[in-house]
């Protein structure tokens, strides 16, 4: 089925492309970590505040998610909006000893957030297919908790 | 020197992703094998015509090229245009044997097409830094033959 197989997929990734558009309305890509989501709907990205992608999502929340095996030329393109958490709980779901070195004032330290990029619809290019992937395989497939990936 | 240290980047890879954007004016991502480029100013990907990206390039040009090292963090983000090419010569360029395999008409197959990303702008990440990179870096720095990196 192809819900298990994009699960099985995305519980291998520690890396994503943001697409994202700027203030001309032109495409902009960011890589960031990606390791946190919660089914095949939600995923969780933990970035700087000030950063160039976080302010123009900020403006223009539509967004799309790209995540890839190089080795296995699995590719997913999940299109979606972003939503953008300055609360306590989200940062700290995310929050990671190692995080200290990025934001000096801890879990709330202001330039901390949590984009949460929020799946609509994808494609999915495996073993030479390409598949459509429909709104109706993502509704109601977020899970109860924020799983990180190993 | 900034150009050096992108020269030097850039020869190594062999992938890269394109951002473009959809008729909803929605940014897009696509992996794609990258691995010919002329200077760091104009890159070169072989790809089927009749792929999504390629017919939305075909309406709206603007685009984006990310190319990045995940084990050293270096990230270039490229802004430009995209030029469609379907002449012999630019196939005839990229052509590799196994290519026959995806274009069972060999070079001149119409589903076959080269993508000519033409710089015009960017930003380059690298240890901790984010460069801006103006026009000017980008001028006259299409080198004469088109390179393929090892």
């Amino acid at each position: 089925m192809i819900k298990d197989e994009l699960k099985s997929f995305i519980n291998t990734i520690h890396f994503a492309h943001i697409g994202y558009n700027d203030d001309n309305n032109e495409p902009n890509i960011k890589m960031v970590f990606c390791q946190y989501h919660k089914g095949i709907s939600n995923f969780y990205i933990s970035t700087n505040t000030s950063s160039i992608h976080v302010q123009q999502l900020k403006k223009n929340s539509k967004a799309c998610l790209y995540i890839d095996n190089q080795d296995t030329f699995q590719g997913l393109m999940l299109k979606g909006n972003i939503i953008i958490h300055h609360d306590h709980e989200h940062k700290a779901a995310l929050w990671t000893a190692e995080d200290i070195q990025y934001y000096k004032n801890g879990i709330d330290d202001e330039d901390y957030c949590v984009l949460e990029f929020v799946v609509d619809s994808g494609r999915y290019y495996s073993a030479g297919r390409s598949i459509n992937l429909e709104k109706e395989l993502f509704i109601n497939d977020s899970e109860d908790k924020i799983v990180k990936n190993l």
